[in-house]
């Protein structure tokens, strides 16, 4: 994949000979993308030299896939003036994105330097809440009136069309511009020149409003196959388009925080290296205290049952097994339920239907894991009474904990709650203070312990 | 979202009264992923009904949409003849995963009723390995000679246009088939009609192979922003496209696939409901057999520190803390490499970063729940030896566990395993046995008792 490293020897050598001449010749016809990542593997001199010989549309292109420290740094290399002509070329929402991150005293400066309509441009995408539709769409798309003709369409989608960002979905607006309509320029291709666009447009225009979450976005781009989507304000006049491209890095950028979620990690960044360390360390960290502090309510339970604790030590040999059966089995129901619902495959109203599944399902589980222990109860100690006492108290644990899992997403979906929280280490600490008890309380009975 | 909910009452009248002229009113404009949807939530004898109404080319795309099993039980409802038709109408890749998924005996009756080319085209992509580039193909791509005009190439595209999936990206051949440049429509109707495709077009063109892994092709799709990438066969001829609308679904299943790895399900189907509930049973119970026996090693290191815990049992009340710690902070650092490797942030040269990065982290980490394990310990017992052995241990753990969570990724990396099979209660179960030894022999120490 990594093919472009094969070039870097011979950059250095054009950059630190200033054969800027060369330099451009071997950038030319490199894909941006991989532009970026030879940037980063050049020290910051070098970095401002390669860029400085690519044209600006490049640069700007080169620049919406840095990160934003890469970019603050390369910013201040160039001149103000400079630095001005490559932000304009960029995407309004790459731009957006830039701003977005950029420390606001540079936000400030760099924003007078920008002429009036680009400033408002960029002020709209930053006024509306972060990881909301407005947020990520770009205004750059194509809108046609609906009582053109399909030949004056295609002239204007060729006037217009270099600086859009697709000119595949069109969108047909009325003279107050209310999104009426969208066509797609495979029908205007295949239309007669003289049909009207309002005669081959369809009028159901699936379309999501500034303020929307840009998950609904992404779930409407991937259910019905859309190369972009437009985004209306309260009067329903179109003011942008999200296109099928940024869905993609927003899809992956989801499933990373729900990840991070799932391993008690709170973090608003979603990159490893790019969020900060103490930032990255104290999201971390509360979490991991919290249920610290929580297990202190197992140490209070074990403490209680002492009395039986000293009586048969060997009781203290299963509490890892008996914690580690009821937590795994917890993190596998409560992955399965979180993720269906995070696909949408699974909705609340079907929670009679997971209860019973997955209540049967921990019943099997735990007969299985249940007779397991039990054998190797028997194999460590040899003593069938306290086998036994295992084998129930693991079939136990496993039956509820797999309940458990299953049940508390359910409740916090219910809850309007994201169900992502409900990570593995909180349902595993749910299930060792649950576990305790089951487990002394049935020792108790078989074993006839005094407590 | 679900506004066709609305239409049910009125559907089910129309069907139940065999109005088939306003059941086929109603329907016609309904989205076909709306149609499935609504499809799901009739009785069978209804869906078919509802089918029957719509136009060959949707009931074929509404079947794309639906699951398997729904599928062959619907085709079952219609005579072959009808069934033929429906089927070539689907996309050739849509087909694919239709007949991938029906028994052989049904393949295979099918297969004979299509016409040879069909046939072919199938039984190509049959042919290629699971989850392979070519499996996900669609043969149904746009390609035109370097040699004609861009008039030309437009009389071509509107021609062959209809049935294609894409017209948007374009693919030049030579005479020999053999992929040599790549135009955008956006490029043919910007340039002028009398110039060649080879003036306007990029000879740099990304491909795949047909035996390449599909999140190859994913990834490809993400960096670049394409709408399609061609598929080449070992002679570099262009055999088929990949479309971005596929590669939006195969992300969510890869990321459903690593959350249920990292939850130690193994399991062949992404989806909830989908996946046989036996299959389902045995994909997770496996795992957690596995870790059962594994936890034995717990139970008897245990049963060696039997003496120093029956002289002082309040170390039982510990374990759980100590376990609950090590295992969260270890499936928090194994989920951040894990995640960071599958979105290729991280690479696996930067092992020394992450390493160096996880072993500070994890001691700083270490040292502020040690001390709050230390007042836990304090205001349970009110015994500072046993606090300051409590606390001591947690640090150790804490800081054992994030390095053993970090590293186990990356030598599974190493090795070529995939790193989310290093599931978090594997992760758990090893961390498990070093602590306890780590904890009985700081309390060994600290504490003066025998062993």
């Amino acid at each position: 994949m990594e093919w472009y490293k094969i070039f870097t020897p011979e950059l250095k050598e054009l950059i630190e000979s200033k054969n800027l001449k060369g330099l451009s010749l071997l950038l030319k016809d490199i894909h941006p993308a991989d532009i970026a990542d030879i940037i980063r593997t050049l020290e910051p001199t070098e970095r401002v030299i390669a860029l400085r010989v690519l044209k600006k549309t490049k640069i700007a292109e080169v620049f919406s896939l840095l990160d934003p420290e890469e970019e603050e740094e390369l910013l201040g290399y160039f001149t103000e003036r400079r630095a001005k002509v490559i932000l304009l070329e960029m995407n309004p929402d790459d731009r957006t994105q830039l701003l977005d991150e950029l420390p606001a005293s540079l936000v400030k400066k760099l924003l007078k330097l920008f002429p009036l309509e680009e400033r408002e441009e960029t002020n709209i995408l930053l006024n509306y809440p972060p990881e909301s539709a407005g947020r990520i769409m770009t205004t750059e798309y194509v809108d046609l009136g609906t009582e053109i003709t399909v030949s004056d369409a295609l002239e204007h989608i060729r006037e217009t069309g270099p600086d859009r960002e697709t000119i595949y979905t069109c969108y047909a607006i009325n003279k107050n511009r209310k999104l009426c309509g969208v066509v797609s320029l495979k029908d205007i291709i295949l239309a007669k020149p003289d049909q009207k666009i309002s005669d081959i447009m369809s009028g159901k225009v699936y379309r999501v409003h500034t303020t929307d979450d840009q998950e609904e976005a992404a779930k409407a781009i991937q259910k019905y196959d859309f190369l972009s989507l437009p985004v209306v304000d309260s009067e329903d006049r179109l003011v942008g388009i999200i296109t099928v491209d940024d869905i993609l890095d927003i899809m992956e950028e989801e499933a990373t925080e729900d990840f991070h979620k799932m391993a008690a990690i709170q973090l608003s960044e979603e990159r490893y290296f790019r969020a900060g360390y103490f930032k990255q360390l104290s999201g971390r960290v509360g979490w991991l205290f919290v249920l610290v502090l929580a297990s202190t309510i197992s140490g209070k339970i074990l403490q209680k049952y002492s009395v039986a604790l000293s009586s048969i030590i060997a009781l203290a040999y299963f509490i890892p097994m008996l914690m580690g059966a009821g937590g795994n089995i917890g993190s596998q129901s409560s992955t399965l339920v979180i993720r269906a619902l995070a696909t949408g495959e699974l909705t609340l109203k079907q929670w009679w239907k997971v209860l019973v599944r997955e209540a049967c399902a921990g019943f099997v589980i735990g007969a299985v894991l249940g007779t397991t222990a039990f054998f190797i109860a028997i194999f460590l100690l040899h003593n069938t009474l306290l086998g036994v006492t295992v084998g129930i108290s693991v079939a136990t644990v496993v039956t509820v904990g797999n309940l458990a899992g299953t049940a508390t997403p359910l409740i916090f979906s219910y809850l309007r709650l994201d169900p992502a929280i409900v990570s593995a280490p909180l349902i595993t600490t749910i299930i060792d203070v649950t576990g305790i008890i089951i487990y002394f309380e049935i020792a108790r009975r078989i074993l006839n312990i005094p407590t």
